[in-house]
């Protein structure tokens, strides 16, 4: 179930006293081998963080020994001592290791503007390396969570009876998109023991984390720290098919993008805006996400409330090819809106379960895509009010 | 105080019975001259409502000799039958006038996707027009509310002492920006005394719209209705100067857009998010208004938290010029954040106060711009999702 389901990974979760809670906060995953190949994405926001400053450097090689994660501070806006404690922290781990700094990639999550406790750190560092373990996975998925209400984990195949090609892949992942508090950041882990070079992981990873994580709009608050890295250990002896690869790898994303807007904070409902029938790919995309993102729309869902009219002024505000006049919208399977006028019953829509489909028409072209959202609730006014202060 | 302030116009507001609180809900507002000439600006979402499709005509011509306003229903997205009833609205207007319809400016807010009452509209028409008067402006601008707590009204010369050039201005106002429910709409009549043609008018009145009204953002929603308009009659016989009406125009619409912002619906915070030595003006106003729509940062000031962090977050997301490690943020003048990294104290900053400053310091230049918004809070919510249903 776990990053420790595909061969050649052992891992660790360890509480080192960065939560108040005293709950794990600390986590390392290592890749054993033979191989080690890998490839990862970063946050595009241009205040990046310490770690993923040096963890875009790490990975530029394409070879990637550990992970180091640490939840209860971000080391982000931290300056010059940021980025010297992320470099103590990646070489500690590596002389524990016995492998290079340079091949030790580091992720943070938490509040943005604080130096980490650096004693507390490494000395959790040290503790997780002689903890190391073949079923670590579960705790490392447990000691990078911040508000997570649960930690996040999938795997290919799905199950031990699934049809496989020899090689399999797991994952774990913490934060909701954007939305976790204090940008407290998407972090996810992806290995697997299939044989694939870095330039194959990096064309795979790129490919399903834009139609998985890219497409997790919690709250169109982009973080400073977000990162996702896929470990490979070649252990299971297999090269698959390249396409093949690429969509285990997306149904591994798309689970953990699942389960990190399900567990989204505050949320009452899941909401998946899919735009169909749009002139291409791109316009289907920034239709969803212009829903996605408005605030009006989200707190009538969250009222129960099938407003589809919020939902074509967001329409309206997009560059995307449609004419007014044909806009179709569903809400549950109820065409609420038809040529852009007053359709079905709003009376006929029951929003009153957790999870909620919106489908536009554009009737425009061929094209869909859907992106993943929540509604905005008293509850995330709350815990995103409260948590710094 | 009001849009009869200035000499040449009447109004009226009288309740019709469309909102179910048996308030005014319905103004008019007539330019007795002698010049007829007017411009406006009108909303940017391609999912415009019927008045707005019918005023957009109206005004080509650079001629309106009357405003027809109604609340309790926005006209938008209600197709062909919505924009037959602007129509006959216009010619039932004209008809009791002794105009032509064509020169009859139509505004809508209230509840996108239903057809407004005809019968009741029409009445309350025909009494607006037996009550016109020189001391209708503030009914008028009672008339135009939804969930305003109070109207919305401004002048120039600001005091009867004030110095002026001969001439006067005045305006009321509705809404909040985008932000008020159901995208209920801003809608703004300006009146002036001053002789200037249409061209002039236009002008004055994109130059003095782009610094205030296009620079308030409550909740980052734009409407379908929104609809800006400048009468003047030339009954004070003046010819200004151009940039001195113009400056004399941005006066009232900054105070109208004050005065929007501070009734925000559920608010507790109004707050100017500056942008200082930007490059250009657009980048000053590309990070102010990005940091203005970051739900993360609006919910942390609701909060009286001055987590500097979720503003440099959203400054990243820019294309602005800058690097990460110069930016300085104050927030009530105390200086969070310097160089990027942690400056004073954030205990130094005192957000208990309704008015709150953020001052982001982008050290790439000279150019300065200012985005007026309010805190993301439980009333946005509670307000917003309990709407319509």
């Amino acid at each position: 179930m776990s990053i420790t389901y595909p061969g050649g990974f052992r891992a660790a979760g360890v509480a080192a006293g960065l939560k108040s809670t005293g709950k794990p906060d600390v986590a390392l995953v290592t890749n054993d081998g033979p191989l080690h190949n890998a490839a990862a994405v970063f946050t595009s926001n241009r205040v990046a963080a310490a770690p993923v400053l040096w963890s875009r450097q790490v990975v530029s090689d394409g070879r990637v020994d550990a992970v180091v994660l640490n939840s209860g501070g971000a080391n982000a806006c931290t300056g010059h001592e940021g980025f010297q404690n992320t470099h103590h922290t990646a070489e500690a781990t590596a002389d524990l290791l016995g492998v290079s700094a340079t091949d030790v990639l580091v992720c943070s999550t938490g509040l943005i503007g604080e130096q980490l406790p650096m004693e507390r750190l490494l000395a959790g560092v040290a503790d997780a390396a002689g903890s190391l373990g073949r079923g670590g996975g579960p705790t490392a998925a447990e000691a990078i969570m911040t508000t997570d209400t649960v930690a996040k984990e999938a795997r290919y195949p799905a199950t031990a009876d699934s049809a496989s090609e020899g090689y399999s892949i797991g994952g774990m992942a913490k934060g909701a998109g954007m939305l976790a508090p204090g940008l407290a950041t998407m972090l996810v882990v992806l290995t697997t023991d299939a044989a694939l070079d870095a330039a194959a992981l990096d064309a795979a990873l790129r490919e399903a984390t834009r139609v998985s994580f890219d497409r997790t709009d919690a709250d169109g608050c982009m973080s400073t720290n977000d990162t996702v890295v896929l470990l490979a250990s070649g252990a299971a002896g297999i090269a698959p098919d390249q396409a093949q690869f690429t969509a285990a790898l997306t149904e591994v994303c798309l689970d953990l993008a699942a389960q990190l807007i399900h567990d989204a904070e505050g949320a009452s409902h899941t909401i998946a805006v899919t735009t169909l029938n749009a002139a291409s790919e791109r316009d289907a995309e920034v239709v969803s996400r212009a829903v996605a993102r408005s605030n009006l729309f989200k707190t009538a869902i969250f009222g129960n409330d099938p407003n589809w009219g919020r939902v074509l002024a967001a329409v309206g505000t997009t560059d995307a090819v449609f004419e007014p006049d044909r806009l179709n919208v569903s809400m549950n399977g109820v065409q609420i809106c038809r040529n852009g006028g007053i359709g079905e019953s709003r009376d006929l829509v029951d929003l009153t379960g957790h999870d909620v489909t919106v489908e536009i028409d554009l009737a425009a072209g061929t094209d869909a895509a859907t992106i993943w959202t929540n509604d905005l609730t008293h509850e995330y006014v709350h815990e995103n009010s409260a948590y710094s202060s």
